[in-house]
């Protein structure tokens, strides 16, 4: 009889409709549509399924904000509802949290895909020509993969320098949080970006001094810059927080029990640990330069159309390899348009945007862009009015579109609150479908809730 | 010199462009609208801005709901995330909470109208014909106003009989709950509708066992039965609470520290506490049968086309009089169209859905019909497989879609889960402007999130 490894081998066909590498939520989201629409696919992937964003960086983020949400919720029940004694974080149970949370999805993920046939191979995957994968797993002989349809998945890595780099002491990045024995006293985070906001916010809450690093004249530069600093306001009020902004760090080390990081001006800023989040770059090592020429952008992106195509036959890409936004949300849309686009499915319209959104709290997000231009209005509209904020106690924060009097359509939305991201989802099918501003706002919302910031039409600020 | 009421009463007018009667969510936005769009505008109201909804029934409601969600995540935080000993509910902060923000939230609307010029009347208006409604105020004499166009927001008031009603000491309602000297151990709810479960909820989480007493065969009747089956499961699991469904109460006495319901079958239910919330009836006290005929519905309510319209040419009407389902949401949308159709700006299209939604935990939303027809697929999406549920630990819930398999549009939705009434703000939009379901599921929602349950893909149980 066989040892188990060996009937596996044996069941692994060596051909398929469709190779998919990478498994992050992309590559996991391809597989799955493909699969089910009839494609035979096999999915390879160096991490488990649900890949870096799984464990190292989306899901365990989402993990901390929300004990930091908790805390907040806390203190604010705690002024008027609610009679409790003290309340602390429970740092093991929350290690312990990311470890069970990363477990129980990625085997949920992996279960979805074995029901539906997917082959799923724990390797790298090196793209040898239009058809034909290179299959590298560890103790196991190469092996040739051909597949009719590829998509390339690979995701990214943490943007590190040899001069600004974990550690995994004193100086950390996400995935390396829960290396923390406790909550620090103060802490620099290195970048001002959406995981710089998510990280400063949750250990601000969790009682961490915070400076924050960054090298852009607004936190959050790729979003609107007046909301951008109407958080940074919500934060230093609200917390020990500091901004040293238009600036560069050349260096950061660790000396004892403190970290240092060097600015190119020679200013030196200290703290107990420090934190880096200065962004992504996409993962080529699915790439061998010698067997295949491809598209490259100039920041390392494989330069792809509207429907995930690179412009080779049968080679698509999905997800933070075809460059920024990186996030897990275009890269799923990616992979829905890139399937659809392979089985002829439907033709569908241009439908990126440019989209960002953050989860500190309050969270902030984006839909194109929300600059005057002369010609369109701004419309303001402010948290304070609603009902279900004054309920919640949740009163600051802003939703700000960008319409077109001519057409009265939507051309960009930025906010900053509570449910942000169900709010722009609404807006965002406004814009994507062409429905008017005032068709919009002529829809009976939930009454009270967040949702009604969108159609709340007065009073509006018209600058 | 003239004392301060009699030069308030010179500088009221007597003739406007539109009178309303009510200042509730629809009478509030329809005056708020008008008078920004230039009507001279007066609000006659009963009670003070934001009305009853503000005073005695929606917001209260949702402020003992924000306390009982503190509690339930508390519980839910101190399982891994926090560590804390004993916690409470603040009885009397919690109603000092209601006071506070009904009051803020009133003040706030009424500061909003007076910025606009609207004027403001506190007392009854009685429609004497099509153009003058006479003003009875208390202590003074009784004054009659003309207006070109009249819009009748007079709402509605809970619906009690002669032997099932509130007696301000153990048989309560809504706007009486803040009589409670403490939480009690034991309660009945007379009526399994939104307002029922959302209050059974709420006692429930702060430690009350419930015994439900409702007259349909299923709790929500007026919503999927399979979904409000979900959802009284999910209460009988976690609390301590019995649901008695298909019976008619009879009468409701108290003897001494005790309230004893007795059906029609002579079976006696009997606890500490009773709650009454069996509906809510159209109020009439604008209408003077002896001036003006109007046209009624059989259940009380004024009938109106989809403008709002009475079929009286310059009188509209709004909200809770108009009849089921009553609901804030629904009065703010009529108020907006009705302003729109007095000043002729828009032809707006049929709009009105079906719509239902309570604000229990897990909230339950509906728009139109799920119910099976034969033809439409019946697509249902668990949370259990979304990211954000799984990071949160709140993975109780559905999403019902009935959708037209020859048109791909959706026909009906219901949910039960969180944030479903954001989910179903964007099934609407979907809805309202014939977005076909597949255009719909290739957005890229914010991810994680809860919206992700519209667009995720599989796994879809088709039935």
């Amino acid at each position: 009889m066989l040892p188990i490894s060996h009937i596996n081998i044996i069941m692994e066909k060596t051909s398929y409709d469709l190779i998919i590498i990478g498994a992050g939520p992309g590559g996991y989201e391809a597989a799955k549509i493909a699969a089910d629409r009839g494609l035979s696919t096999a999915l390879i992937s160096k991490t488990k399924i649900g890949g870096r964003a799984t464990f190292g960086s989306l899901l365990p983020s989402k993990i901390w904000l929300h004990a930091a949400d908790h805390i907040r919720q806390l203190k604010a029940a705690s002024k008027h509802l609610i009679k409790l004694d003290q309340f602390n974080l429970d740092l093991e149970g929350l290690k312990q949290s990311i470890t069970d949370k990363s477990s129980r999805y990625s085997n949920q993920l992996t279960e979805n895909l074995k029901q539906i046939n997917v082959a799923i191979f724990n390797g790298t995957g090196i793209l040898k020509d239009k058809h034909t994968v290179l299959l590298k797993r560890e103790g196991e002989e190469d092996r040739t993969l051909e597949a009719t349809n590829i998509i390339i998945a690979s995701g990214s890595n943490p943007r590190f320098t040899p001069d600004i780099k974990p550690n995994k002491d004193r100086i950390l990045a996400p995935k390396l949080a829960p290396l923390l024995p406790k909550i620090p006293d103060t802490m620099l985070i290195i970048g001002g970006g959406v995981t710089g906001m998510e990280y400063a916010y949750a250990f601000a809450e969790l009682g961490t001094k915070i400076t924050v690093l960054h090298n852009k004249r607004h936190i959050l530069s790729a979003m609107d810059s007046e909301v951008a600093d109407y958080l940074e306001k919500i934060f230093q009020d609200k917390y020990d927080m500091a901004f040293n902004k238009g600036i560069k760090v050349k260096k950061v080390v660790q000396e004892g029990h403190k970290v240092l990081a060097t600015l190119e001006s020679g200013e030196v800023f200290s703290a107990d640990y420090a934190f880096i989040a200065i962004g992504r770059v996409p993962d080529r090592s699915f790439y061998d330069e010698a067997s295949l020429e491809m598209n490259w952008l100039d920041n390392g992106a494989l330069k792809v159309n509207s429907y995930g195509h690179t412009g080779m036959g049968n080679i698509h890409a999905v997800g933070d390899i075809t460059g920024i936004p990186m996030m897990a949300n275009k890269a799923i849309l990616q992979a829905k348009i890139a399937v659809r686009h392979i089985l002829k499915d439907v033709d569908y319209p241009e439908r990126y945007h440019f989209i960002s959104a953050t989860y500190c709290y309050p969270p902030m997000a984006q839909i194109e862009s929300t600059k005057k231009d002369g010609h369109c209005d701004i419309i303001t509209k402010p948290y304070s009015k609603l009902l279900r904020a004054q309920i919640n106690g949740e009163t600051e924060g802003i939703l700000k579109l960008k319409v077109d009097p001519d057409t009265d359509l939507i051309k960009g939305v930025c906010g900053l609150g509570p449910n942000i991201h169900e709010i722009l989802a609404i807006v965002q099918i406004a814009m994507e479908h062409n429905i008017p501003y005032d068709e919009l706002i002529t829809t009976h919302f939930a009454n009270p809730s967040f949702t009604e910031l969108v159609s709340m039409e007065i009073p509006e600020i018209k600058e």
